[in-house]
């Protein structure tokens, strides 16, 4: 063998052995995505950006003791034994008023929402205040050994119920309803194939519950249907007539409006400009009153 | 003098001294505000965002050398001599391809612009590809001793012309300019008392001279009014004629289009309906095409 083989042979032994040790060392253990990449720049960053430049009114918050908070919930540990409360430092640390009639709950058109709701402007769903904002479209999990974070696969729901992320956005729902007053608004898909108001879904399981009644003093559901989507549900029909019924369950109910544009109005803006987009889609206002009581605002 | 009062001056000495204390060390020198708190942070967490969150297409970026680029810029500077030049190296480490046709240039309606644009979905203005992501809305700049970094207060362009942000904004224009192909939508104010071209502006002197004559096909000129706001420019008229007439000494130009909708169809829909917001303006494109020759795509 000459040295230029035995060289190749070297080679492709050091290939292998190192195919191998990246195999031992980083296995893909489950099917979800791995942890993003620089969490913890991308965390800090977030939160010291919110309370300054996205919204400058939350204040007096320890942006490391926050990440701190974060990193203790799921580093080194099982990632399908992380529970909701697990995070309640986090949440603590984060919380912040969320203002009356400003809260929007959605499901299934997380894309318009956040447009709509313009960075806390307009409205502040959950991924605009400061819990949600720091992680929203991040994925965490942690591994016993090594650095203690799996940047390699994390558990989807499927594989197991309580992994990092699900259980964040189950506690962070949960205040996050709970801390809501006054107008409650919902954004739902009524092109959406599970219904507008699928079962299993976060709405329907952590917000929903947990209103505070006396709190509340009315809801209003937008039932959108996607730009040549299906008009799968709507008012009185399909899903949206099972949470008529829920919110009836909770006190007295009033439908004040329900009114369908089924011919577009809004895009009446001549089809060669280019600014006729997606988000300004057909809607269908489905307005209910429930509990005429006491107000909570602040 | 009791001990009681011996304590009190002692206590009220204290307070002057920290106070003459404070007053040394942090005086207010400029009239702009102070460099952005946890600017490190906030800069590495966005470069980290953006390649994994927000724009994944833009890869192999070095965030730490990005931030390292930043500071070296302008850290332990008088910062009234930074030079666009200063700059040079973060923008190579920035710098990655403006899709053709999605260049969107602005004036006087930023937070138009960043809503419509939709992080680069739709358009990519300047803030929302990387160069100028990471800090947009952010202010910097530095000072000769000390910690290197003014956090108390920083230069306007009134102030001195050279100074940290304006010179970085300038090189970042210059460069988006330059790198800017195909359509090039430009989206003005209307109802702006500068007029919607107004001089001295970043649009009329850091980019419309450097737009490459043949790697654009056409512009492509919104003018949009604030809603109830003054239509004080429009096609053939006000600044926008100044526009019109410098395009036209680039090459050949054709209007194709100078529609005006004034009673606002685009807002059509229930005046009770919260849905209207002010960003779906009047709005007036016009069209305007130069140079039918070579296109420059990618």
């Amino acid at each position: 063998m000459n040295s230029c083989c035995s060289g190749l042979f070297v080679s492709i032994f050091l290939s292998l052995m190192s195919a191998t040790q990246v195999q031992a060392l980083g296995s893909k253990q489950w099917n979800g995505e791995g942890t993003s990449l620089n969490l913890e720049s991308i965390v800090t960053g977030r939160c010291y950006d919110y309370i300054q430049t996205v919204n400058p009114t939350v204040r007096n918050k320890n942006c490391s003791a926050i990440w701190e908070a974060l990193k203790q919930a799921f580093v080194y540990k099982d990632p399908c034994s992380v529970l909701p409360s697990d995070y309640e430092l986090l949440i603590n640390l984060t919380l912040h008023e969320i203002p009356p009639n400003k809260s929007l709950f959605w499901e299934n058109n997380k894309h318009l929402v956040h447009k709509y709701a313009n960075k806390g402007l307009h409205y502040m769903p959950l991924g605009d205040s400061l819990t949600g904002w720091i992680v929203d479209n991040l994925n965490w999990c942690g591994k016993p050994n090594g650095s203690g974070i799996d940047y390699i696969s994390c558990p989807t729901t499927e594989e197991c119920e309580h992994n990092p992320v699900e259980s964040f956005w189950r506690i962070a729902s949960v205040t996050y309803a709970k801390q809501s007053s006054g107008v409650i608004h919902t954004m739902l898909n009524g092109s959406a194939l599970g219904g507008a108001f699928p079962n299993n879904s976060f709405f329907a399981d952590y917000e929903l519950p947990n209103f505070q009644k006396d709190c509340v003093s009315h809801f209003e559901i937008w039932v959108m249907d996607d730009i040549e989507g299906a008009d799968l549900d709507s008012c009185g029909r399909g899903s949206i007539k099972v949470l008529e019924d829920i919110l009836s369950s909770k006190g007295p109910v009033r439908i004040l409006q329900c009114v369908d544009f089924p011919s577009h109005p809004e895009c009446a803006i001549p089809s060669d400009s280019s600014i006729i987009k997606p988000w300004m889609t057909l809607f269908l206002p489905l307005l209910i009153t429930i509990n005429h009581g006491q107000m909570c605002f602040g």
